[in-house]
């Protein structure tokens, strides 16, 4: 019996002796990422030259193809064993000539910043004015109906609500004026549609967004407004109802353009055919520089890959930066990557991806695969706690990754604080200088270390 | 036995049910924190009010005095059973006319931005002109001495180590350049001391901050250039070495200046002789608006008093919302309020503070007190981890605070990210519009619902 028990002492002892060694490598080699990138990392002057040096790269612009080549060029630089390109046409919309907007409370004239939302129509060139009808959601509009609301312009204003600890949250509550608020207008009449900017932050800048139509129902031009414009009107309105509004949009949807994802692979040692994905997306609103939304996402992917070849660590398994093209607007970017992946028999086992802000990390949110796999990731949370990353729960994910959800990837969405970004998101302050170097640099190496786990110790 | 066995059960379900309602009823309290002041709170526009309409605000000037009135006025339209203030004396140093500094290599002169540190001597009139030494620390200093250094400007340009994840462990390390430069300097023969500026920021804001003289040494001025500019002086010092260094500062010290500490009082309902202060300090360097250093954390202290009122939460303990005075350069305010507490036999529990910027809330620091004590706030995780305050450490405590530990004060230092604090500490850039709303106001829920279980469950 005691013999017995030493030896189960011993074997537990070896086990925990062993698990605290492999710990202890792996901290040593998280600490690396993090100095290597915190003291002299590329991701800060790559969002630079991205940001300011390219700046907004809507899908099928001349911005977008120029992005498309720096990031390869890049990244071939950085030595990685393969950079490809994957041909994937897009939707090619353009805002045209710079919006109009005022409000007409009687005589008085008011400009205000407004923004046609990414797939809306033009207004007739004169532009439209009508009174104005203000509602906070459908169900209230379709109340109204078309005796309301015909030859109306409708003015959805409803704010992302504040107490929502989680921003992404709000903004998912308060999305549906900006991608179907077109729509419901139509169906009762109205000739036009503007929404509060969805944004948390009382400013002057007008947030743009992508919207879809609906079929059989009739187009009518839509933009967004600026939360100070949006109080402003509804005060307005309140004051006078039958205040007007004016709005003169430009844009037009062309032809679908060839556009392409950036891949870059290090080739695994071991296990070469599982694949783990790191990316963000390319593409940016036009009239933004796309630091936040999602350049940081964009340069946070190289600088793992870059980590990677500094550090001198040749994965088991094959790990590929993607940059997506066109997340904003149709995600046809992140379709084809699914696609290409199931047509070539790929196996990826994981998929990350940065499309939250270069905010200082909080940690990392797991959708998809068995709950062993999330709580194997969560097992890492003491390596990862030391660097704020408390946070790793289910959900999460990204747009760009989502497609290959039907193949069985574990799709994991990098987290960072919440709180600043919708004061910039899809708006023209989200600028380079927004973004803080060592918030970004941290993320960078959050998701260098995630990825060297995952790596490790595999599904 | 069956019959005990269930006894017990019945018994240990009894608390556990118990307790498990308590924590329901605390994490409901909580939520109305976060959702009053997210949605409606006031710290935002005190801020705006104290940083843009009063300003800058170094003990002993006109603007401090200013600062002492807003927030005693404020504090009192609140409800605050009682407001009042504490005399103290304080250290009056002025910078005077603007600083002037420049490069001088061989014929070519180029500006550079610098700020005198807080208590140094002026220049003589027409400024110091001299070849200047470059060292990153004492030892080398001293290792060089009076041959190498007399008649010469020390330079010290050691960087806050960007691989340290706190960044407030990194200016610790590089403090003592900007605290005992000048008296290092002046004993190996200088005629001055300049410093790289504390940050880890690179750009063209110089940051000012204490230094004291040594007694027994003569005393040389010192100032801070921008970390900018501390990279081209070392950069031309290598090109060469002869290259010189000028600079003129006028600042100089006055007598003592009368100022005022600002207490507001919640009497406990129960226990009123058991004091919880919660706080932060109201001046500021003269050359910031001093938001992030220390408006944030007065604003934040001030809404934990209002939001307890607006709840209609009476604390069983009383509630102290103290608005230090002079922390930057003597901590006059903090040592007062101690001696005070002294005299008068006052029972302080606990201190909490808030000094660390006004970023999205991390956690708290713990300093002092039984390991008990320490356990049970870190029993508190379970309700505050929702709003991100995942780090409840040993550590922490305040500047401010800090002269109540001898009496047995638990001092509790309130932990924002501490990422993008050292880019603004001290220098001009810390401006009123560098503070996000929802951050800052993250941060004042945070405090009250911490301020809420103290005083519910005390030591």
């Amino acid at each position: 019996m005691k013999k017995q028990y030493s030896f189960i002492t011993t074997l537990l002892l070896t086990a925990s002796l062993a698990q605290t060694q492999a710990q202890n490598a792996d901290s040593v080699t998280i600490k690396k990422f993090f100095d290597a990138t915190l003291s002299h990392g590329k991701s800060y002057p790559w969002l630079r030259d991205l940001t300011t040096n390219i700046g907004g790269r809507l899908a099928g612009s001349a911005n977008a193809a120029k992005a498309v080549q720096w990031g390869k060029s890049v990244l071939e630089q950085e030595g990685a064993d393969k950079v490809f390109l994957q041909d994937v046409m897009v939707p090619h919309w353009e805002r045209g000539a710079k919006e109009e907007a005022y409000i007409l409370n009687g005589k008085q004239k008011i400009n205000v910043p407004l923004l046609a939302l990414g797939g809306s129509i033009a207004t007739p060139k004169k532009g439209i004015l009508a009174e104005v009808i203000e509602v906070k959601n459908f169900q209230e509009l379709r109340a109204l109906g078309k005796e309301k609301c015909e030859g109306k312009i409708i003015f959805f204003n409803r704010p992302m609500d504040p107490t929502k600890i989680s921003t992404f949250e709000a903004y998912g509550q308060a999305g549906d004026q900006r991608r179907s608020g077109a729509n419901e207008a139509s169906k009762v009449g109205a000739v036009g549609c503007i929404i509060r900017s969805l944004s948390n932050t009382l400013n002057d800048y007008p947030h743009t967004g992508s919207m879809q139509y609906a079929t059989g129902v009739p187009l009518i031009p839509a933009g967004a407004i600026s939360t100070n414009a949006a109080e402003l009107l509804s005060k307005t309105l309140q004051e006078n109802p039958t205040t007007k509004f004016f709005f003169k949009q430009n844009c037009e949807t062309l032809d679908d353009a060839p556009s392409h994802n950036v891949v870059a692979e290090l080739k695994g040692s071991e296990k070469p055919d599982e694949i783990i994905v790191v990316g963000g997306h390319l593409d940016s609103w036009d009239v933004a520089q796309g630091a936040h939304d999602d350049g940081t996402g964009i340069v946070q992917s190289m600088e793992v890959l870059r980590l990677f070849k500094e550090l001198g660590i040749k994965p088991k398994r094959t790990i590929r930066v993607v940059l997506f093209m066109n997340e904003e607007n149709g995600n046809r970017g992140g379709i084809k990557y699914a696609e290409l992946a199931k047509q070539n028999n790929e196996k990826h086992i994981f998929a990350l991806e940065s499309d939250n802000g270069g905010f200082t990390p909080r940690g990392f949110g797991i959708q998809g695969g068995s709950p062993a796999v999330l709580a194997k990731i969560q097992g890492y949370k003491n390596l990862l706690a030391p660097y704020g990353l408390h946070e790793i729960e289910k959900g999460g994910g990204g747009v760009d990754i989502g497609p290959l959800a039907p193949q069985g990837t574990v799709l994991i969405g990098f987290k960072p604080d919440p709180q600043r970004y919708f004061e910039y998101h899809h708006a023209s302050n989200d600028k380079f200088e927004t973004v803080n170097q060592r918030e970004l640099e941290m993320g960078a190496a959050s998701m260098a270390s995630l990825i060297y786990l995952l790596d490790k110790y595999g599904l």
